[in-house]
């Protein structure tokens, strides 16, 4: 369990860093014409979000190039644009670090068309902003975009074409991911393997991706790459975990969006794959057509029975499990301040309050 | 105009090649599971098309490559996969061929959504035959799909990473493109300068990108790759316009969609973009909501008042002349047989019946 200092730590690290991604963003993702598209292509990305992943990415490039901010100097003294290789030459981890951020905000805006999803970070979703055609193409504009803006970062290096593959390999496994998310919504029976098998593709391999990719372009060698995607896909399920369990547990207004919204849609979860399996009647834990339409009241309820079934303990003891196994990867990186903070971050997933 | 002799040569070509580019898409983009999402993913694919952009990659390449098919070999004969490049090396066209027709039907897909399409190459558009989500994520997929095979096809030339760098900025325009194509259905007055910039960038730049990138994985010199980018951007456009007249006066069993389409959609088209100048009442044209309520008389009664307005000439005669422009461009290319097909493809653009 993460104590309030190793959350504070986090919260700094991720602070410093957001700073620097979010002018970043601005940068290599600047307003352009037709106004409508791009104003709806970076709705979300400036409706806020505390980049995680990116300061992932920011994370494994100082730990790898020896640029470690923290003890000795701020994020803000390095330079993530001309950031040393470990052989020679430079590359832009900044821009691998945004071309992350990025795809996250293409996959949020077409899954909320896909679930109906009315709320998103506190505001209503892009085709609720806007409407469905403009926020299809918001998701393609950003999706291009990543891929262009990877493809700056690793101009002269030999890897970057290698960068490029990994982020092209992520994005399919999260369309294959979300494909299987939807399914398990019309199916009553669902492994507890199938979940975590859908979750690594929908949610956990964009935290390999920000984990790995920035060693590739940094020319790490490979094993060092497969450990640093492991304990992004490690930590990554953790997350997904913690974040059904947080679905349930938050108030609506810290989650940004209505509790239980999950229950509501039928959505499988880790929580509700172990509660069929002791015989929980878990469609009928609710009755709500929509978000909504569910009282706080059924919610509780619902949140009891789950408990009294050992669901969410489940749920979080496996999430705690991953944590542990991610962290465990970070011991090929050097010893480094960069990397005691990518050791908060898997604990911080884990036991966050939102 | 092409004569019928030019028709023929350009169709033995495409046909001849076809059958490599099929079996390349098989491939390449294999069904996998979740098998819902593939078929999904696959069945625009599947469902026919003439390939015709793919064929202008390949051809480009054996125009740049001395392998010509043609007056003395076959294209079967010709090996797309290790294909030698300007200096040193091999690259495997045939992945960037399979690239843009995958990306030619992610567009479809999303754009048969965002227009309420229902018929597509003669069968269901993928939101009928499936559903909206199941569409945006094949969309999604294919997408994601094209870059991985791109990023395989100059996996050791250096100008692997500047073709995905092409291919990510195609997708960047063909969504803008295609947003301003919306933006035009809701307004009354769009210049002849605005509409074809919409048609660059929402049509012609994937043949741009057809035609450049195997320049740019064989290596060629960058005046090269810039001249074949124009003949693309130009055929394209004409093979828009020259699209746009056809929806007007091809039978509807041959378009494989409802004739008159465009008109009941009110999508802006460069012959009721010239209507309008005219004084052509456009929007009464047609009165039918959907394509399904319209009736052939009245489709020929709104060509007749469009002819008589000199908008289908203008538009075909407009077509034309980008044609030729797109020639003009190929005389940076060897002269060989490959070269000599570009060249009537270019005329078969504007003067194919369907």
């Amino acid at each position: 369990m993460a104590s309030d200092v190793t959350e504070e730590r986090v919260l700094r690290a991720v602070r410093e860093r957001r700073a620097l991604v979010n002018e970043a963003i601005d940068a290599d993702f600047p307003m352009a014409e037709p106004r409508r598209l791009y104003e709806a292509s970076r709705y979300l990305l400036e409706a806020g979000g505390k980049r995680l992943r990116p300061t992932v990415t920011l994370l494994v490039a100082e730990a790898l190039g020896g640029v470690s901010a923290g003890a000795t100097r701020t994020p803000a003294g390095v330079d993530y644009r001309t950031f040393p290789r470990v052989d020679d030459g430079t590359v832009d981890v900044m821009a691998a670090a945004v071309a992350i951020e990025v795809i996250q905000s293409f996959t949020l805006i077409h899954d909320d068309i896909m679930d109906d999803d009315d709320l998103r970070r506190g505001v209503p979703s892009v085709h609720k902003e806007y409407d469905v055609s403009t926020a299809i193409l918001a998701g393609d504009t950003l999706y291009s975009k990543a891929f262009e803006i990877l493809s700056r970062a690793g101009a002269d290096a030999p890897e970057g074409l290698e960068a490029v593959r990994v982020l092209a390999t992520t994005c399919t496994h999260i369309c294959e991911g979300q494909s299987l998310d939807i399914e398990f919504e019309h199916r009553s029976s669902v492994g507890v393997e199938e979940y975590l098998e859908m979750v690594e593709h929908k949610t956990a391999v964009l935290y390999g991706a920000a984990a790995a990719i920035p060693a590739v372009l940094l020319g790490a060698d490979e094993d060092v790459v497969d450990a640093l995607y492991g304990f992004g896909i490690e930590a990554g399920t953790a997350f997904q975990i913690h974040d059904d369990v947080l679905d349930l547990t938050v108030p609506s207004e810290d989650l940004g969006k209505r509790r239980g919204s999950d229950l509501v849609e039928r959505k499988a979860t880790l929580i509700t794959v172990h509660a069929r399996q002791q015989g929980v009647d878990v469609d009928g834990l609710v009755d709500a057509e929509r978000v909504e339409g569910v009282s706080e009241a059924e919610i509780d309820d619902a949140v009891s029975e789950l408990e009294r079934a050992g669901s969410i303990e489940f749920a979080r003891e496996k999430a705690r499990e991953l944590a542990a196994n991610s962290k465990a990867r970070l011991e090929t990186l050097p010893d480094t301040e960069a990397r005691s903070l990518l050791v908060d971050i898997a604990d911080y997933l884990v036991t966050r309050g939102y």
